[in-house]
């Protein structure tokens, strides 16, 4: 499938993924290595936690994210650049969970500065296997033109 | 050191970090999992990029970041427990860049639906070793009140 310049994307457009499945090792491996908490470590001490039971790291949901993003139906050419987005997580990515996400176009912007490249601001929301919605991520995305 | 409480934190408070050195295979074994791209996988690859040579991804900068904040001195009560944040990436991390955090308290705020916990608004600034700002987090992170 061929790439997108900052020429073919308009608002409105959505863009889907593959699915990624979590396992308990992949998130104990994950949280061991960048966010070694009870709750993301151990399934006895997630439970008396504010989680209730073993949780992935909010950072691995957004890693596993950027992974569907980047292998997803978006291609901008040039590659997945973000520089700045917010985030927001809305429930707890659990072991077993599958994920994907729907991306959406809200802006698209020459740069003023640099011709040769602009920004998308894209919306990509992550699901799990039941559809509820774990993650909310707005990144804003550099892209260059066509023939920059 | 003991942790802190919604009722201990107060706006202007800073805190600070160990270190963690990032070398150029760590790089690429979060980018092999995570972010996929040949500016995060490949020096040569990396050459002909936006990036000019190997840099870590943003997401990995993030990781490492929240590593910082978990065995960092600000210790809030219950673990570092995130629920929404912007994010901005000011410049590349390099293979051998050494990071620190310095994390400053925005915002105290006490739940009104939830009297035994509240949110507090932290900007943390990663640096890497020659001192120039490679992110900047800014997060809500929720506190129990003492006693809550």
């Amino acid at each position: 499938m061929e790439r997108r310049y900052l020429d073919d994307f308009a608002v409105g457009q959505t863009f889907a993924s593959g699915r990624l499945k979590v396992e308990a090792a992949a998130i104990k491996a994950f949280a061991a290595e960048f966010d070694p908490q009870p709750f993301h470590l151990d399934e006895e001490a997630a439970r008396g936690s504010f989680f209730g039971s073993l949780a992935a790291s909010g950072w691995h949901t957004a890693a596993l994210t950027m992974r569907l993003l980047v292998e997803g139906d978006l291609k901008p050419a040039g590659g997945v650049i973000g520089a700045s987005l917010e985030l927001s997580w809305k429930q707890p990515v659990r072991p077993g969970d599958e994920l994907r996400i729907e991306s959406e176009i809200l802006e698209v912007r020459a740069s003023q500065s640099r011709p040769r490249q602009g920004t998308i601001k894209v919306r990509t929301t992550t699901f799990n296997q039941k559809g509820e919605t774990v993650q909310i991520l707005t990144s804003n995305v550099i892209v260059p033109r066509r023939g920059g």
